[in-house]
């Protein structure tokens, strides 16, 4: 058990930023102070934890002296104002956004898979998280890797209105409501379409090659967190029409042969892995099954026999669990052992 | 323009059937006669075709004397008992189910794809119609095989409720509402866990090396369709909680190079093909833009850069339209022609 530490948490009032809250008062790290911070709009609420009532404040000059780290969920504007000067104040920062993921002296990190790695935080200040479908498919894929060596990934995307924020939570059920309801909805604003009973395969910004940032992220944080600098990756991402529960479809190849009942077995004795995968008694991962669970599920576990070495599977985890909240704070206790 | 002809439906009053009453209304193809048939639980009820109100009967010993062809829209058990002595009262059968797509004396015909091959009909006097998600893909993919000679398929399904009948309609509709009205759902029948607001990682019955049999016949299908026995298909199929509207995501690689541009103009220039590719602007395939359109719709459309000559791009259809019922009846204008 490490000594207590005074934490900031930043975005404090968002989505994530209330599931962080749960996650550290879930956690056993000691907290000395708790101190929460979000943008002005939200500054002036109060928020539970602990059974008291904390006041959120606006980050100012000298909020980050005396912390020994803050858990940034903040857009990634404000990790990039922000996260300098808490450093500068002599605090750490675990940043959720996309801010810092990819520089070379910030470490990226999956506590199961690279969790070491929280050692080079004193380059930067920062340990960045990766996004919510990186962090799951990297649990998942690390021990494959291991034992097989990753060539290539095939991912199929499915996020959920939670990775989104608060208002695309918001956006479909006003859209459901109002389709079960006889009526045409409103165009929504966090969703660039209406998503109830829909799919729409736009996840972020497009880039100039036509896939999205967030397709293109995914390859980037997974090559990263693995160490597999070669690795190749194919993703699409779909927003799709479910509150809660991320998932992703997998068709991996292998450098050496692993086949899906191995992979199965290795899985089985992995961190942070819930094998479900009888799926001729319905038993497979799906979005309402991954709801609060820290774990990331795994099934349909299959050899492709479209490829020489290869592997077909399914990932689904909470996007605001061991997508978000479960990992800061995973690298958070990480790094108090460090302070 | 042929000669009127007198045809049956068979499995009338299903989703698919209705479908193919209205097709049949939009086609140019003269009836002589329409004859409505469907399981003795539904045999009594009366359906509109024409401004008329036609009867719907149980088949019987020589409904099918005086028919010149009959499209089947009923399980595959059915087709089995009565497409042979349908053939056998004169009666040529456009098949629907799943149960003569592989017999190797069987056409199985996507107009623009391999429309010639309607012509086999005379061996068994049966042409069969692919799934809805072969359907599709093979609209598309023909072109790009022409062009580029497919090597590999990675697709994932993302099947609509409608594709597993009306009470998987009214399954997502029912959960849907009590969801919304705070009440836990009752356990649905149509499809084995709860799909509103969730994924389920199950289309069809499981076989014994983990796929199911959706994703075993997408690619058995699609072999046979685009006349590539040697293509190699990796497919997971999830039902998804859309009411129309089925989608594929695909990753193909080709044995000659096509870039996403020439990909483009291409399809541009293909039969029953919509490309929606302008990403940026919110244009690509959506359920909600597929339904009621007999069209494939393509977008998404890039170069993959994960393999050496690779393509990704997203399909969306009207499971019932081209998936079934338009598919259907473009069979029978051209079986028409030939009795």
């Amino acid at each position: 058990m490490s000594k207590p530490i005074s934490v900031a948490l930043v975005g404090a009032t968002g989505l994530v930023g209330r599931a962080v809250l749960d996650a550290l008062g879930e956690s056993s790290l000691p907290l000395s102070r708790l101190t929460l911070l979000a943008s002005a709009r939200s500054a002036g609420t109060r928020l539970e934890h602990a059974g008291a009532e904390l006041p959120v404040a606006a980050p100012a000059e000298g909020a980050f002296r005396g912390v020994d780290a803050a858990i940034f969920c903040a857009p990634a504007a404000v990790a990039r104002e922000w996260a300098p000067r808490a450093w500068a104040e002599g605090c750490a920062v675990v940043d959720a956004s996309p801010a810092f993921r990819l520089e070379a002296d910030v470490p990226l990190v999956v506590p199961e898979v690279n969790g070491a790695a929280v050692d080079g935080f004193r380059a930067r200040g920062v340990v960045a998280s990766p996004g919510g479908a990186a962090a799951a498919l990297s649990v998942v894929l690390a021990p494959l890797h291991a034992a097989a060596g990753l060539d290539r990934v095939v991912a199929t995307l499915l996020e959920p209105a939670a990775s989104a924020g608060h208002r695309a939570l918001q956006q479909l059920e006003r859209e459901a409501m109002d389709l079960m309801n006889g009526r045409e909805p409103e165009a929504g604003v966090a969703v660039p379409h209406r998503l109830a009973f829909n799919l729409v395969p736009q996840v972020g910004a497009f880039l100039e090659d036509g896939r999205t940032d967030a397709e293109d992220g995914l390859a980037t944080e997974l090559r990263k967190v693995l160490g597999a600098p070669g690795l190749r990756v194919a993703a699409t991402a779909l927003r799709v029409p479910v509150f809660y529960g991320q998932a992703a479809v997998v068709t991996a190849s292998t450098a050496r042969a692993l086949p899906a009942a191995a992979a199965r077995d290795l899985l089985r004795r992995s961190p942070g892995v819930k094998v479900l995968d009888a799926p001729a008694e319905g038993v497979y991962p799906m979005p309402m099954l991954a709801v609060n669970d820290d774990a990331v599920l795994v099934g349909r576990l299959r050899d492709d026999r479209s490829q020489e070495r290869g592997l077909e599977l399914m990932v689904v985890s909470d996007e605001l669990r061991k997508g978000a909240a479960t990992n800061l704070v995973q690298i958070l206790e990480r790094l108090a052992a460090l302070l």
